[in-house]
């Protein structure tokens, strides 16, 4: 059974070293000192590791079960989610106004990758719960907030979000489910939703459905969808829970991975539901919980590949096969531990450098949401806009491919279902397809972000890595700078070939839009690299007590700039080649 | 559910317009004609189609069962089995003598494509009789040749090979079971072996283990190991089956994919053996399956991406979403179907172009095995050794790599077991670790095959691809031997960095050796496209009365030149980045 260890030393460095959160000026940041941070990452830590990860296997081989209508989550789900509920976990960056804890963004950032890295499954009840909360805190009026809010911060009730129907998922114009408006001002919805993760379960008293639906008579397409609260128990006036609404669970589905959440069909029959937000209006309101949605779904790219890594260096350190080509390591025993292996070693960087590499990412994107949502800073507003695809599609990816190699250290027994390397790659699989397949997010960046405000943004990102690579220069960083700048430059230049070809030709940037993506990463955790040098050869210079701590950050810098960064070459060439490689083939060819 | 139609068409495009194989010197290959061929491949995918395939899901959710100590198989797998018997393709390349039908190895391979791919676990009992049998032809006595190859040829008895134990796989010195001699010349075994697949099962009356076994006294480490046949019945004197040998299932490994093969654990209780090959040298014997199994291996990758394509494809030009973004071309429609967008398309292109690549590779590969195999060409039998590596490591790699491309076509609904596409990446995951984890071949390639016969044959290899290019140039190829030329020289030039490193620092080698493999990988696709854009032009000259498919192939060609031939250049820089940034880090920092 894999175990699972909070990295908290690590994320402590990213918070303060790196980003120096408490010196930014951010409202709320000047709190976040390192032991108050370190406080909150401990308990969240042992929750982590003692309760939520020793569930991740139970919760795959048990699964949810559906009988008679009701949900049953795994054994041991329910005492872990109340033990969740008293910590006060779910509302710790949610405003104290609605029972919260009110702490940044970038927090409930931190501690979401420990929780995620734990139990994905588990997470996402009351993950998707914060999402749809936040929904109604943007969108919602007094009334609903009052009514909603403080149950769900505390998750005494779950929220979802109800957007696929069976024959549309990324062609949300399609939808079908209907919301007939009644003379109350509420609404009667009907049709049927797919893949609703949380969709019904034993944990909470009441389940929160945030719904997309057309007003019939409204606009075609995308432009009459509204956004609609439905609870699954009516609400009295004085609060209390009334009777059962038309909704009801046709199935859960039968997955790959994350068993232990409940993936359920929804079915809406005249379900009364209120409209959240404008009317038509629903695609924005519910982007409030997608944006939110898909920079959680980039932690668990992250997440699923630090448990994964945690597990497979275990093994690589524990087992013994082989010697080391250079004479024995281990010339007591029968054979060296597989560490001694180049090709292990160079399994288990790939892993390293992009899990650290990411999660300064994660955590710097973290930072630009709170900048812009609690600063103010329409900049940081529109660069994490720029990089949330990024995030979402990179990570995912990334962070997938990690926990394959991970699994590839344990050699068959990394096949076999017990050792649970094969639980992490199965869940973490997942994560690229929703919240928008990585497909979706490679159009989304290069078809929207890359022009939004008029290239604004991306043009601040290379600015910004222009500035680094120049503060680093004083500091005699060329070693990292050479290879990050001859990075930005393909990036600048496939930014460049898009400009030049994209207007007569939009398939011709669509072609290259994946693998856009993929750059705008590989460059994006190299300028994290560069930050993390940067901030571990001072610390160096200034004296740590934890030199070693800081040279091998400095080691696993140089490993992602050797091994890591020089894939842009590559990518840069497959964008260059443009739209005719990928459109040429007639689609009775295929 | 997935379907699956055996691509007679593309295969036969290989054996005859791409290699010639009837013009081919090889013995057997002279009544290889495209008529004959078409008649085995026709005849075999029909039962692929319709019997293999419709069994696969159902092994997939049935799995096997062990119960008293007996093994059941999916619903629908034993009467599968009689027909694959019935039909004689067990023995198809194996000799007449012993009831094979005598056809060379290349046909044994095309046809294994079309059975792996609609049912991999199935497939693998069969296959691993194979490969236990031809062990058995090389090494075993008159006597023993006598007993077993009639009857393991027409799977009446199905094969196995067991050299896995729990605390060793790859370093097989480290192994434990014990082969006692007996006064009658045989051996008692004692140990247990795990991962043995199709270890029992109820499809035939016999099961025939290889094991690889220590004889006490003997030599330390890989040097006193020995290979027996243990028979699951002990063999009477008149061929009969007698008493159940001391041999027994301990259980079945509960795994990721591959459920319906009993993959065993095997338990060995002083069960009675025959020394197979000589005394101490059981290594070499078991290379004989283990070379065989390793192209077989390689074929599940191509064979598992293949599927996965095939549905991929049908479901892209299914699934109404969205519009092209230069304009509708369903306008009738709600939508357009997936394949117009360019990402989607880009997906599709990297799987058809690997799978295309790839199945040329194979069939070339096996062609190798004829000619040095019954033809006694040593230079073939010395370039298909340094292949092996490359296509067990590259083709299983990227297979699964376009099995989960193919399930990302499907967004949600790909990662619903209910569609299949979690199969096919389940399924094809096994491939990198089994017959050697696909380190363990590049470690093989770099530290082993290279220098074979003093580099003779990888030299031959960079003759070849000259040797093409300078024919193809002559055609005013250039489109295609430009950047052929590009990747094969950064080929050599990582062949160059290991000479001029190696020796002198082993770990600059293998630290790359990854790397090398795929490297290797993508150079021999190049040049298989290469070859195929040659044969397809030659046959556009000649006037073919199928002009769109040779296009289509030109098209296809221009696509793996263009958008992946370009990542040797990526790979060749993280081989001269050599051993620091891998080894550089301690054990403990990991």
């Amino acid at each position: 059974m894999p175990n699972y260890t909070a990295p908290t030393k690590d994320i402590q460095y990213v918070l303060h070293e790196v980003l120096d959160i408490s010196g930014a000026n951010t409202p709320g940041y000047s709190d976040l000192d390192a032991e108050f941070t370190e406080a909150i990452l401990d308990a969240a830590g042992a929750l982590a590791s003692d309760v939520l990860a020793p569930l991740n296997r139970v919760g795959d081989t048990e699964g949810c079960k559906l009988e008679n209508g009701v949900v049953t989550t795994p054994t041991g789900f329910k005492d872990a989610f109340a033990q969740i509920k008293d910590g006060g976990w779910p509302g710790l960056d949610m405003p104290e106004d609605f029972g919260g804890q009110g702490l940044p963004y970038v927090m409930g950032t931190a501690v979401g990758e420990l929780f995620s890295a734990a139990n994905q499954a588990f997470t996402m009840y009351h993950g998707l719960t914060h999402g749809a909360a936040s929904a109604i805190l943007v969108h919602g009026t007094d009334d609903q907030k009052a009514t909603y809010l403080p149950k769900m911060v505390s998750c005494e009730w779950t929220g979802t979000m109800n957007l696929t129907e069976p024959h549309c998922g990324t062609d949300l114009g399609l939808m079908r489910t209907k919301a007939e408006p009644q003379d109350d001002g509420s609404y009667k919805l009907s049709g049927q939703k797919i893949f609703i993760s949380s969709g019904d379960h034993d944990m909470s008293s009441n389940v929160i459905h945030l719904v997309l639906a057309k007003v019939p008579g409204g606009p075609e397409g995308i432009k009459g969808v509204s956004l609609f609260i439905v609870p699954k128990f009516n609400i009295n006036t004085d609060g209390s829970l009334g009777d059962h609404n038309g909704v009801s669970v046709g199935s859960l589905e039968e997955k790959m991975g994350i068993h232990g959440n409940s993936t359920c069909v929804m079915n809406y029959d005249g379900a009364t539901g209120y409209l959240l937000g404008d009317m038509n209006k629903g695609m924005r309101a519910m982007f409030t919980m997608m944006n939110e949605a898909r920079i959680g779904v980039a932690m668990q790219g992250l997440a699923q590949a630090e448990a994964a890594y945690q597990n497979a260096v275990l093994y690589a350190k524990d087992r013994l096969q082989g010697r080391a080509v250079t004479g024995a390591e281990n010339p007591d025993g029968p054979a060296d531990p597989l560490i001694v292996h180049p090709d292990i070693r160079r399994n288990l960087m790939d892993q390293k450098s992009f899990i650290e590499g990411a999660r300064a990412f994660m955590l710097w994107g973290a930072s630009l949401i709170d900048a812009g949502h609690k600063g103010g800073d329409a900049d940081a507003e529109g660069l994490i806009s720029l990089m949330t695809p990024v995030l979402k599609g990179f990570l995912t990816d990334k962070g997938y491919e990690a926990t394959v190699n991970a699994q590839q250290v344990f050699g068959g027994h990394g096949y076999i279902e017990e050792w649970g390397m094969s639980q992490f790659t199965r869940d973490a699989r997942i994560a690229m397809i929703y919240e928008g397949a990585n497909g979706v997010q490679a159009l989304d960046l290069v078809g929207r972000k890359l022009a939004q405000d008029g290239g604004k943004h991306v043009m601040a990102y290379f600015d910004m890595v222009k500035t680094f690579c120049k503060s680093a220069d004083a500091l005699e960083m060329q070693e990292f700078t050479t290879p990050l700048k001859a990075a930005s430059k393909d990036l600048q230049a496939a930014g460049m070939y898009f400009m030049q070809n994209g207007m007569k030709n939009p398939n011709a940037a669509l072609s290259g839009s994946y693998d856009f993506m993929h750059l705008f990463g590989y460059v994006s955790l190299g300028l994290m690299w560069g930050r993390m040098a940067q901030a571990s050869l001072k610390a160096l210079a200034n004296g740590t007590d934890d030199p070693e701590f800081h040279k091998n950050k400095l080691i696993t810098a140089r490993y992602y700039m050797a091994r890591q960064l020089p894939m842009t070459t590559t990518l840069l060439k497959r964008i260059e080649s443009g739209a005719d490689p990928v459109m040429a083939l007639s689609a009775e060819a295929f």
